[in-house]
């Protein structure tokens, strides 16, 4: 139950330490409930992001779909570098391009549908190392780790770097966090009032910058109005969100997931799509003694399938 | 306590019948709680907004707090206009130059600075007609209606006009509503990381469009990302924000405030302050079928200060 994922050891102790502190009513460290407000990263913390992030998994199953129905669009470049997986081709002429084909993709339709068709994607898709599911990919440990916040009365928010319509799609199934608790990457949208009908109506740009790096923090004031005490993430988009966190009045516990679990799970350096020369967040980690959480050694099991390990 | 400051009467009536009719399991328009969202407007629906915004008379005093600083700024037609309480001269040439002065107020600021000087200025402002604090003039009505949502589950947002920093520093203690619930029109604030700690400083432009029209239907997708089944407002500002709730899938319930009561409250019709020659918004609600709400016949008592009335 509590925490039963995490081996002893540094950051499950960090984790718990936390708790009695803000939690303790005289404490010197007491942070009212209103004030405990929690920030996860999604991809690469909350579940895994590789060999692509769910998103991207979605989105390249819904470009096989367009090109079926209309041939001629697999003569674009860029169209034909994704379909045969060749990021580097694909953004040889930087990463505009490829972002262009991908919104292009549902310009047009409505919030509704786009919602309607990432549910019906995730009814099928399967992980293709681990042939299960995408809810069957999330991090046991954290699921944990969210249910032992929330009995602490915290607000939990999902802060993404991914597009806020896809994650919000499946966040209440596989992390048990509702809509309007995730924070993301967007695109503009427009109302359209028709005959009396209103409805809106996605267009083809992104409505501000991506949510990366310090537009992470920019975000969670202008979303959550309140700075986080707990942030966890695993790259260096989260660099800013973990140090919004970390710097506030109160006290914070900051986590970053190391993937070094090349077994179970992955083992890369977490980057970044969009900053892939950037100082190892893990690096940051250990200079503003923030935890680190090593997936080899601090996960008794990473993923529901694993059993108890 | 339930609804006992409303007085029997259609609006009462539909509110009644829409709560049976959402959460009746077994009924044909049950809606399940993670899906009953409900939004308000703030000035004018949720509290008093005459003879000015409360944001209004804080900027102000700000504003008069600057010149007592600087005195040369009243040198400015626009200050001095302001100064005098004439927002017809202030705003001759447009309103973009009296927003760039108040904006010029704060720029600099970090949001928790500005935040503590919304508190400051709450705990001693006072009303010019009713001599009482601003938290005084929340319409008790309103406040049983919030009390009766969330009792049956509802997660209640205020989606306000006003700037969403004003409305958080101030929307616990008088509608009981957190900051992460409240959208609202918003400045652009900047990341600055100065020696390691962390800052949100606010800047002199508008962070996009002002949260009315349009922009409210679609700053509830961006912010909650379901469809709303209740909203109320009061003036042409709210109109498409109830349309969106009016023309989804669900049951839903829409409620205008016809402020029509000048010996307890004002008498005026709703406009935004952006679109004065704008249609009635009451003549939308009769033409849409939504509930009036008057002042004068539906509510028993208006604020706390009134007695049972």
């Amino acid at each position: 139950m509590k925490l039963d994922s995490w081996r002893e050891g540094p950051p499950r102790a960090a984790i718990l330490d936390f708790l009695s502190r803000v939690t303790a009513e005289n404490g010197p460290g007491f942070v009212p409930a209103s004030e405990r407000i929690a920030v996860f990263d999604a991809d690469g913390t909350l579940w895994c992001e590789r060999p692509t992030y769910a998103q991207a998994a979605f989105l390249l199953a819904e470009l096989r779909d367009r090109v079926g129905a209309r041939p001629e669009l697999a003569e674009q470049p860029v169209v034909s570098a994704l379909l045969a997986g060749d990021m580097r081709k694909a953004s040889e002429h930087g990463i505009d391009p490829v972002v262009e084909v991908l919104l292009d993709l549902h310009a047009g339709r409505t919030v509704d549908e786009f919602a309607a068709l990432v549910a019906t994607w995730f009814e099928v898709a399967q992980h293709p190392r681990f042939g299960v599911g995408w809810d069957a990919l999330a991090y046991v440990p954290m699921l944990e780790l969210l249910d032992l916040l929330r009995a602490n009365a915290f607000h939990v928010f999902v802060v993404t770097g991914g597009g806020v319509e896809f994650v919000r799609a499946v966040s209440e199934r596989v992390f048990g966090i509702p809509p309007s608790d995730v924070v993301g990457s967007a695109v503009e949208v427009r109302y359209e009032n028709e005959s009396g009908h209103s409805r809106l109506i996605r267009e083809a740009t992104l409505r501000g910058s991506p949510n990366e790096g310090p537009p992470k923090a920019v975000n969670i004031h202008a979303h959550i109005g309140r700075r986080p005490i707990l942030a966890a993430g695993n790259s260096p988009g989260d660099r800013e969100m973990l140090e919004y966190a970390h710097t506030g009045d109160r006290p914070a516990l900051c986590l970053v997931v190391d993937h070094d679990d090349e077994d179970r799970e992955y083992a890369y350096q977490g980057a970044a799509a969009t900053d892939p020369g950037a100082t190892s967040i893990l690096d940051t980690a250990t200079e503003r003694g923030w935890s680190l959480v090593s997936m080899r050694r601090d996960w008794r099991r990473i993923f529901s399938g694993d059993g108890p390990g």
